[in-house]
């Protein structure tokens, strides 16, 4: 491979020669030789990094701190890497300073030197015309632009994709509630016999759940969208122009078209990364609710000869290499597998939110890339849930009705009439007798065969049903 | 011991002949000998029950389903438990049935039989005026009265004793940061000298932490105001007379004061404890915060002549069997198990709340446990903390000056007068010659002691002080 | 209640008058109100406690560094703390210094002042014959005490009372495997029907789950045996007399009758305690065999009319406070819930075990309380679930057979005879047109009635059974 | 793009013309669109199932079972995945179906097509010469296949990344501690100053830590030595020639050099992954340990000037955007955020080993994934922390000086002279009135300036030293 030099504060270093970017990221590639075909530092991130870099330009620009076609220039690099055209500039693994200073270097050095060739120059030109530090860093630090692109590639993930999942998902299960809601079936609790419910009112609870889970998600969103731009070093704005951090807060809400804001505090958003364990509480919420509703359908599902069999899910692939024709409630399962993961990253990120020290945290990369892994994997599984399995969820009507039928628990509604001891007898009886309950209740003389049927009316016990 | 023989459906039992509790309680003293002596359910949920049977009786009464007379006896066994006359009555522990079955039953025996007692009866009588199943137990089941159990007592902690520590301990940290707004130090990032900062700016970032993790508990308290009660087995409220739902939350929130409402889906409220899971996920990140802080003033104040050194904590005991003279950060100590703690609790809720089945969560028992638990220890934390350390902390300005003036880090402003690369230059070789970054700065030429002394002064690093 | 005077190295503390217990012991009851009523440091490490100081002070007497009868003195306190005679005097919590200083002050001063009665003193004396620094605590630091405290009550804890529990389930799951072993049953696979085995093999998948879990428990012992005591301050051993590492550590063996051994790097005893994470690995892995294992019989017993039903556990209580005659598999679901609380110890004592500092970790009493826990309830667990569950369980033979017949899985056995592809065929259609596979197999012409007679039995498709 | 079309037991699928993968591959690509872009199957797994497709052609052919001619062909295909010639065919993320099947049949149908290609054959023939199911997958299940891979993935990682990593470290660390033996330094406990110990005894009590997990880590390998191969779809070995079990692992044991072996119970391997669980224990306790030396290694160097400052490590590249010439402790940095993973990694297995039901744990992508991860992480991560920090550590001899002579813990060598409580007045004095503690010694008349000087001398202070 060709090289060419390039020198930072500490030396010369060989840098491959069209490559955009410059010494501190060829000396992180050195570095740090830690799972780099697989931690990549998430392309989220350096999709924020590039609105913060053009916000920051704007406002220096405006403050009179930076050249109006340095700033020009700078945005226009940052376009080019949200459009993704610059994205094998960006190597760097998750794995590396704890402030994520060698990704915002990396950005800073991949701004200046395509903007620098943008401007007619080349990449073996010892001056070029933007500095990584002077220029593309003005008024910032690491440790503010980190933690603002990791408010900024949450916040993001979060309404682009995590949210729209779940909400896709919670409105199939309404639509399929309100199908099923006149579908009587026996309840279960302790995995055994209840008293019966509907279908229907079973899936509300799946409904709810996932609006409780969408509700703590935006609770969590004021505290994300307080951004740390500004703080630079450790949180006292040194090097920062008057009203630097109100207005590079707009810039950055204007390109983005969210409400971010300045923190209010920005000693405690370099120090802590609060925000992104409380959000990320959230999102553990939503990955047990979706724990809870995945295992609930695929019990469901069960059989299909020898399990529960109460409703059909679509048939995606053969389950089974050496089963013959069986199917199995493979979307349950990766939405199983990702809730799993997110109770995980959860761990890892209070791990790495508990240990941050003095000025700053320095779990940063391994936090953000975390949250977004769940938030991802959220979004992503329950779109897939969604349109491969909860869709095409129908009822197993003639399995519903034996079950419901033969069950012992039907005598709840016997207690306001007989008390609960003797309704607790017949039960108990029936089971050990193997008869039916009405055979059980009016051989013990406690009620006639008029007041059973009379009373004993599955569709009567499933209360007042919405809609 | 004397006993007497008590009955249930199953059958005979005896019973401790003078307590107050029937065969189901006993029962489960038998069945379950795990760690009997350490992990009694939480009394907090004994009364928690007080409140809801009380509430229950009453709205029973109104409704026509219960006599006045058997409501007012139920309201008087309910406020001698909320006395704590009743507490040895009360012996079952965490590890029963997932439902809490056994606890609601303990509660329905002894005020079924303490106030058959109350009433004028002896505990031998063979019928007893209320009757554990058909009175107390009116329009309830333990599916829906254990998790409002739960909702109400977590609720009451939070309140009662949670808040209010988080808040006396962030207020006297912000009395502390106005006290110290003042007082230059050198700031640290990484471990490593950074720019300066004023010690109340960095506590002023503690309060902030606090303050946001205030309002993420109290995000969560909406979801923790939904009552259960009224759903019985399932979530349909079989049982129940009309309107019971709604009065019962009424007269729960009348009893105690709190903003309880009936919960907007009942089948989520029996079958899954997402309330649970997301008020925890509120106070993991608080327990992140307090990890933090902590962990800085124990480090602030580390030495007394080898360590940081920068605060002076209050000495409460001696340090150490063997180290004469010995004081340490006990205080934070204390704290940072408790966060510990925390983070290991909302696992154990986290598994239990994901692996609801059907109609019910059988992991309620449990998630109580650890989420009072946790509640109880950040409230007596923080209160401990405030009281025997942080209100004692003083800054220790002699070696506060110290090592702010020997900082090499105060460079920095110099960036914005010649550049980036001058700047590291200087504090490169201050550090490898042991010298200061004047005499470095004016050797290298690229400042006059005049422009030094101008332009590098720690109290113009610090940005705008409020206060 | 009436008070006297003590002193320690900070002053006079006023103390109950009758408590052996000092000014140290009563400054952490004042300085730490935190779970004062739930959270006792743990009676075992009091017991190891008095094992440890009955050994320190014979080898101390043995090296001429203490009176013989000081030293007698001293043992003859252990032992009534070992007999539960003074346990009133150890009040304190958990939630202390990190080192545990203040229990091994406790323990000093109960034994020094206990000891002083015991030779004829008056607690309102103010010499005492011992004195808790320079007679109980000689040659020892807390530093050193507390890990060797902890060491001495996990190794005891898992001996008594953990891998009894576990073997006693694992022996009533081998012998009920071996009964089952011909007990042909359908398998399930992702929870849909799968070809079959025998009860007695599924059984046996859990005995082995048992051995390997038993065997991970012992591979942590010899880590466990390793005893931090002769470290004193911070690992050096200052202020110990010459061998008196390892012959503490045999009076330790000798009086526990257990393999300890002085730890090979005293360093790492007093900095880490990575053998209570190591153990405490072991232990999570058994709660997730527990987990598996109890969720798949409470699954097996389902119904009793529209589960799975395929064994009968004993029913030991009333199930349910509102649906009489109910049964729950409530063994299971105290088993599974502390599945649930050892996963969140585990992580409790991981963070723990990550933040220990230079010489010393201080998050000591946190690691050994969820330790302790742990240890405890997967013992009384695995007992309670044997008692009251294990040993009941039968099968139900009429429901595994009809659920085997109906299998459609077993066309599997066709793979061999006429390809996976044709049997998928027969397989699919038959479930589709809910036939019998037979029938299908027939009217596809793939096989003829003899032939699916003859390769298509249920009891050849089990393979070799041991037994 | 160009497409052909392949069929399955479904029907017919549109798959990429020149892929070597089929109808199951490319549905499983359509129906799991989750993360694609970040979480493929790993590599690794890819590798192990190319052993045991392999290992099982040879062990079909030696039992007569599939010609010899297809057991080479299956052979040769395998090698090139070895190779790695074949990686753009493994698409599958690890969200697929829990049992892995998709990533099986993913297996089997590039080495049926490849096969077929490389026996002359062109992939639009319909009829190929190797079928997926009928001869690559012979005698094998999904359900036993992928635990096999499993195994052979974690135990050969854990062999040739993790283990050769921390052994490395260990070794540097144990080289430094030998080197530094004799610099005597003041010891901190709570982050106070201590007794003193030498740099290296400090150092030892690390290498003592990986030590004791490397040999966690040994412990748990019998375990992962053995094979689910052989038990098919449930453990019964369904469809398997006789002696197939302990034949196939045999060849896998000789193809990967790896002591190999067959499970001893097929049910355990299927149902539960409880080696993968007992394994990662030991990786967490690894983890554990890294954390605590990285922290102990960054305060150790923090400063330069304001910090500790005991100890140099390697600058590796400018620490700083804004600071100019900042060095941060990246390596530290990097290989703390690592610990952090592999907790939160820990916790997403034990959630996935938990939750395996009946005959098969349909958690296995997730669990392996997140084990792969940690074994890969803690390996590269230690080999990136012992190349550019460990092995360039200095002791900073004048700092380490300074901190030993003013420490007031000096006094502890007087305990056994003078008593703990004159010690400790004199430690308290000296602290209040800012003199040394000789002074304040000979000052209160407790000891002559001679036998100060006798009796307190740091280096005597240390014990016994090895080396």
């Amino acid at each position: 491979m060709d090289f060419r030099i390039e020198k930072d504060t500490m030396g010369e270093v060989q840098v491959p020669a069209n490559a955009y970017f410059g010494a501190q990221t060829q000396r992180s590639i050195d570095n740090f030789k830690i799972a780099q075909d697989i931690n990549r530092m998430p392309k989220e991130i350096i999709s924020a990094f590039a609105y913060l870099k053009k916000a920051a330009a704007i406002t220096n620009a405006e403050a009179g701190v930076l050249p109006k076609e340095k700033s020009d220039l700078i945005g226009r690099v940052c376009d080019e890497i949200l459009e993704g055209k610059l994205d094998e500039y960006f190597p760097l693994v998750v794995w590396q300073t704890g402030s994520g200073t060698q990704s915002n270097m990396n950005v800073n050095e991949v701004v200046a030197y395509r903007g620098h060739v943008l401007n007619g120059g080349q990449l073996s030109d010892k001056e070029k015309f933007l500095h990584p530090n002077d220029d593309v860093n003005k008024s910032q630090s690491s440790n503010d632009t980190f933690p603002t692109a990791m408010h900024i590639a949450a916040y993001k993930m979060l309404l682009e994709v995590t949210i729209p999942g779940i909400e896709r998902l919670r409105n199939t299960l309404a639509q399929k509630s309100k199908e099923f809601m006149h579908v009587v079936k026996i309840g279960r609790t302790h995995f055994m016999d209840a008293t019966p419910l509907t279908l229907g009112q079973e899936f509300s609870g799946y409904v709810s759940q996932l609006d409780h889970g969408l509700r703590a998600i935006k609770n969590t969103l004021p505290h994300l969208s307080e951004l740390a731009l500004g703080g630079t070093a450790v949180g006292t704005g040194i090097n920062t122009p008057e009203g630097y951090s109100e207005n590079v807060a707009k810039h950055i809400a204007a390109l983005t078209g969210l409400p971010f804001v300045t923190a209010e505090n920005k000693f405690e958003s370099l120090a802590a990364h609060d925000a992104i364990v409380e959000a990320h509480g959230a999102l553990k919420t939503v990955a047990v609710s979706l724990m809870k509703i995945a295992n609930d359908i695929r019990m469901l599902c069960s059989g299909p000869r020898s399990g529960i069999g109460e409703i059909f899910i679509p048939d995606n692939e053969p389950g089974s290499s050496i089963m013959p024709g069986k199917v199995n409630p493979t979307q349950c399962e990766a939405l199983t597998m990702i809730a799993a993961q997110v109770l995980g990253n959860d761990v890892a990120i209070n791990v790495g939110g508990s240990m941050g020290h003095f000025e700053l945290n320095v779990f940063k990369p391994v936090m953000i890339y975390n949250f977004l892994h769940s938030a991802r994997l959220i979004g992503d599984g329950c779109m897939s849930f969604d349109e491969k399995c909860a869709v095409g969820i129908e009822p197993i009507e003639a399995n519903i009705k034996k079950h419901v039928d033969n069950s012992l628990m039907l005598v709840t509604s016997l207690n306001t009439k007989i008390g609960y001891y003797k309704a607790a007898e017949i039960a108990q009886k029936a089971h050990k007798e193997g008869t039916t309950l009405k055979e059980m209740a009016v051989k013990l003389g406690y009620v006639t065969p008029e007041e059973f049927d009379q009373w004993v009316v599955p569709a009567n016990m499933v209360g007042k049903i919405e809609g």
